[in-house]
């Protein structure tokens, strides 16, 4: 039954039969939770070897015994590894502590109010700072630029990664804007991946850009495919080095949802210029990182092939919770016209798009029943979806039956919401 | 012999004996370093089994397993213990990273641009903004100011702490003074403990404070004695709360000279207002501090009583290292009048001041023989000793065998500057 053609009759039947679901539903006395980007306890399990990796050999392949002060880059080992996930050398990398968003607060921190090219390219001198941030996308990141005072400016993300074409008239025309926000593969929440013209043309906002310009390439889901076959990203490091853009390229990534997500390290790439200005900030704030822990993930993770193989086993305890959750989309609501939905083939989110004006109810619907969901607006600047459409949803951290029962919840909640409003 | 009253021929005949020794030092080709306040790799290997630890239990005591996000103040037990050690309740107490010094970044951050009572309490607003600094003291609490444009008023530090009353008629008489940096127990560098009435009359400090002001309490060798009998520091909690100040008072404290220098643990207590405001601002910036290594410390260090036995073991291996100084120091420059210095029962340091002018050149002179000090005027603000006077010792980190090469090269240093001076 396609909503828009059927008929009255067809409608209010549906509507009786959803309404007893939604009843039943509401009996089983629900405590779902589909809101969080976390790994499962199985996934965390994975890496459990961590703690007693050294074995009591805390020292480094320089002979550094990580337990003392100093290294604020990070170990040259974790530099080496984490840097070559990004394309980027141990001398353009950073290791930190557990968070890529320090990181990131540090990147837009010191370009606010230091300057990443001496003090008079701080944008604090400039009235207005506007950053190009595409939706629907990642509440922390927008919340970064609130706390900062920098405007954000939406753009919509395709199946291709940012509208590149709305990007650069943006950049080209407006010269408040800064930078812009990017999740490149399995992109928070559509789960897109960039397709290689638009890692070109990201890579080559700069020329446009006036003054100062950042994109903060949030590589967070770096090797978190589901299956072999998941698109690959084209390397920015190398089309920023072609065009000599370097400067304007910040990368992020952390191990946050490789092994334990509070107790991961986090890295960031970047020009060598920029790691000598974020260097020297940094230096007034810590005198190092956790090279301990540093120097377990790289005996647990060692190389590309071992991280490899540690990523399958990542993959192969999220895809069914993914496939439940699209199992239950497309059972339901195929060609239903209620609603479209991303299928990704990586990351930790699929992003759902209620009909016009239903997101928050279908959120209401559901946290009424016990299915907890990220809140309606959250996937946008300042959580105003103008659509009222987005839904993200979060597949990773329940149990999968956990999940399918979320996912069936889910999809009665839409049709529910969907038919009143045609009905209304 | 006392140098003010030896003759021209005794000081002569001094100068060639020391010119000798310092020459045969030099044949030594020494390659000493008493400049670091790091623990040595002996005492880093009294907390070698906390990689391992927790056995793959990551779960806490209330169940939370420390491995997935969340938990911005830090696990409740470690809140527990390590607020205990600073007088403050789990409440009042935070636990982040590696790194205090961080922790004390985000509370001067946040109170110059954000304000702790709302954002008409930011400092920045004012045009200027100081902060008492008791010298000698520790230079990256004066590079933080610096870095964030407080500028710094010198007040001397006494055997009682800081000299009291020019520090109260200066926060009286000078409206732009926002705080006072403070190392309360074993002083860095001079190693003195701050007596009952100095800690009295600094939680009495806000009293005659214009507007918001900040004791900034870096107690990072609140555990760190080298004996049972050294000094008890009394409770600027109990004095804060019986004058009402506790939002001004900001404590500190760390693990980073108890288990591993870089991957301790940093903890800070304060009242709970503020405590609220500075979880949010952190809140930007990360999802939650490393709880798995927060977790390891409780389950090392468990309680008070099993902490006091761990940091017996560490004075037991410290001890004899600011011995074989202070044995140097006594034998060698004692009743000559060519400077004082502190004996320290506790902490990483001793203060040495040489006579007025002579710093500068006896870090020189004992560089040129491979024996690095820390720069003369490091523990001043700005690096300048007025009377080029001080020197930080830091014995820890060398070898015992080191420790005594490096003081006896040490005192010749200094006793060949001086006569030279006096000859001059």
């Amino acid at each position: 039954m396609h909503i828009e053609q059927a008929s009255h009759e067809q409608l209010q039947s549906e509507l009786a039969a959803l309404e007893m679901r939604y009843a039943q539903l509401a009996d089983q006395q629900l405590a779902l939770d589909l809101t969080r980007g976390k790994p499962g306890s199985e996934q965390l399990d994975l890496s459990v070897q961590l703690d007693g990796i050294l074995q009591g050999d805390y020292f480094d392949a320089h002979g550094t015994d990580v337990r003392n002060y100093g290294g604020i880059d990070g170990l040259p080992e974790a530099r080496a590894l984490f840097g070559s996930l990004l394309d980027c050398s141990p001398a353009e990398t950073l290791v930190g502590g557990n968070s890529s968003l320090s990181l990131m607060h540090l990147v837009l921190e010191v370009a606010m109010r230091c300057g990443l090219r001496g003090p008079d390219s701080a944008w604090q001198r400039y009235e207005q700072n506007r950053f190009i941030c595409p939706v629907p996308g990642y509440d922390r990141h927008f919340a970064v630029c609130e706390h900062l005072g920098i405007e954000m400016v939406p753009v919509p993300i395709l199946a291709t990664g940012p509208d590149m074409a709305a990007v650069e008239s943006l950049v080209a025309a407006d010269e408040t804007i800064r930078g812009i926000w990017c999740v490149p593969r399995f992109s928070n929440p559509t789960g897109c991946v960039y397709n290689d013209d638009t890692v070109e043309r990201l890579a080559r906002l700069t020329e446009r850009a006036a003054g100062d310009f950042l994109v903060m390439w949030d590589n967070a889901y770096a090797v978190h495919a589901l299956s072999d076959s998941a698109p690959r990203l084209a390397s920015i490091s190398a089309c920023a080095r072609n065009v000599g853009t370097m400067d304007s390229v910040v990368q992020f990534g952390s191990t946050s949802k490789v092994t334990f997500a509070g107790a991961g390290v986090a890295f960031l790439a970047t020009s060598e210029a920029n790691l000598n200005v974020l260097r020297s900030q940094l230096s007034f704030q810590t005198i190092g990182p956790d090279k301990v822990n540093q120097l377990r993930h790289v005996r647990l993770l060692r190389d590309r092939a071992t991280l490899a193989a540690h990523m399958g086993r990542h993959a192969a305890l999220i895809k069914p919770r993914f496939d439940a959750v699209l199992n239950a989309l497309e059972a339901e609501l195929s060609g239903c016209g209620m609603g479209r939905w991303t299928t990704p083939e990586g990351g930790y989110f699929i992003a759902f798009d209620t009909l016009p004006g239903l997101a928050t109810e279908v959120v209401r619907l559901a946290a009424a029943i016990g299915v907890k969901l990220t809140p309606a607006g959250a996937t946008f600047p300042y959580g105003k979806d103008p659509q009222d459409s987005n839904i993200r949803l979060a597949p990773t951290y329940p149990t999968l039956a956990d999940v399918q029962a979320a996912a069936e919840a889910f999809v009665v909640c839409v049709k529910l919401a969907s038919i009143r409003q045609r009905l209304a």
